[in-house]
């Protein structure tokens, strides 16, 4: 099972699409004339990505509302600090020889004066030999070592009409154990783990255990990782509960990590700084052996599986 | 919800029951004559407390059975190395001053040579205000730092005849994060996670999720946190699930963490040895703390809790 194709991205506001000039501000202003051919090519191969990855061309309304709101709010927040994505065309979209698969992936680097280190979302379709179809998307960010805080993880599998993974979690960047009041601050004071409830709450939705003892590992404690599976109503079900219930808790948890991780006052001294700059390096190593590196292969082929992974490296060496 | 007494307990074999001689190799030839009457006086409450906890008088029959073999398998292993408990006496067994509630606590330290830091073992029984009896028995080891391997906890909570809690697991004493050959060597190797497979297939087990973050933080990412309920039938039918599966998946994970974990060979350096002891001297506080700091004063009152946490403290100070 594909979990936590760890999803984040992007550049600015998704009224980007009709506008190529909002980042342009990040570049210095001397080397502006010689850029501008290969920042033209730039932005055009960002914008046609983007614009790929906006589609959301496979899943239901409710679906690809929620991933377009959640990819807005965090646009919104930083807009003026995200850089366009440089994945190489053929990475930010790529399908599948066969064409039985098709994988959008957007990585948009933050400037230097921003906690951000990275934005990434995508979507995944592939069509099984079922007949039937599996779709993930995904929006997560991580930050830099400028700010201790919790990384964001959101993700949505959906295997079939009627059954749905949710992954949504603000993944620590400390030992839990050895640090309490980090505990206390990002997870206790915001109440995260009433959202978890609240979505437990409703019959059809069940814990869902990843087989992978280094996700679950990587885990905060307030994680929701949940199963539904619905009667055969060809989806209608599973459409409502994303509507009705996941759209906000969604956006809750993201709030959260918008005001409270992101954009928290953090101190973090030079030693501090070096143990996450190890402890992120650690999982984002993992994390794309584990998932990607896992599932990408099967999906794509190894061919296109490597260069991709290979080019998503990049973003998440410390 | 009283979660993870942290049973610990025990001497040595079962039969010392009939016996008060088998630990006394462990004194000094020196001051054995000078001691012999404390000594004394120190077996006798030994032998009295022992005695107490291994009635486990409120329990079923196969409840009972499984806590009495559990101990014996770790007396079995660290017979020799195991000392009496020296807790008072009134700690060992205490009742309240109403008569609704009784404890009895057990912790036996470990001799240098051994990797055990102590055992503790536990009982507690309530009688609730609705009528019936919360029942909860413990078992828990605590390695020293010679050894870096993870603790056991094993925990039944019993709070009808229909509903019971069982919490199972070796507790990591490392950032499985940070070190990825120790979740390989204890967790994935070990293949941990098939008896939490195990018992989730049984139509009546649910996951719990305990209440407390910090708990759910110090917790393996395989450890076992479930909920039983049953139809009424008087507790015959989650009698037979202990049987039947608790009682073989809980001599199992012990057996691993007797075999795999408190007897492997681990080579632990002084750094190491610092970053254990600090690591263990939070968790070891924070569960007196969250866990028995919380139920203890509720069920015997703020003066005698506080008489039996100040006991417990000794032993859980690194």
């Amino acid at each position: 099972m594909v979990v936590m194709i760890c999803g984040h991205f992007q550049l600015s506001p998704l009224s980007i699409l009709s506008s190529s000039s909002s980042s342009s501000s990040s570049s210095s202003s001397s080397s502006r004339l010689q850029l501008s051919s290969s920042r033209c090519s730039m932005m055009d191969t960002h914008k046609q990505g983007r614009s790929k990855f906006l589609e959301f061309p496979y899943v239901s309304a409710p679906h690809k509302n929620l991933m377009l709101d959640l990819v807005s709010k965090v646009e919104d927040r930083f807009q003026s600090q995200l850089l366009p994505c440089t994945l190489p065309p053929d990475v930010q979209y790529y399908k599948s020889s066969n064409g039985t698969s098709q994988v959008s992936l957007h990585i948009t680097p933050a400037n230097t004066h921003s906690p951000i280190d990275f934005v990434m979302g995508s979507w995944v379709h592939a069509e099984l030999p079922t007949g039937g179809s599996l779709d993930i998307t995904s929006l997560s960010a991580y930050l830099n070592s400028s700010n201790d805080a919790p990384n964001f993880v959101f993700e949505l599998i959906r295997s079939s009409p009627t059954m749905l993974i949710l992954v949504l979690d603000l993944p620590p960047r400390k030992d839990l154990v050895l640090w309490p009041d980090y505990l206390k601050t990002f997870y206790e004071d915001t109440k995260l783990d009433t959202h978890r409830q609240a979505l437990e709450k409703i019959p059809e939705v069940q814990p869902y255990v990843t087989s992978s003892l280094f996700i679950r590992t990587v885990a905060s404690p307030t994680a929701i990782f949940v199963r539904i599976q619905t009667e055969d109503d060809g989806g209608e079900r599973i459409d409502g509960i994303i509507r009705d219930h996941i759209d906000r808790i969604s956006k809750q948890v993201l709030g959260i990590w918008l005001d409270d991780c992101a954009c928290a006052e953090r101190d973090v001294g030079e030693e501090d700084k070096a143990y996450l700059r190890k402890r992120d390096g650690v999982i984002r190593n993992k994390t794309i052996e584990v998932d990607l590196g896992s599932s990408f292969p099967r999906l794509f082929g190894p061919e296109a599986a490597k260069q991709i992974l290979e080019a998503i490296k990049e973003y998440f060496t410390v």
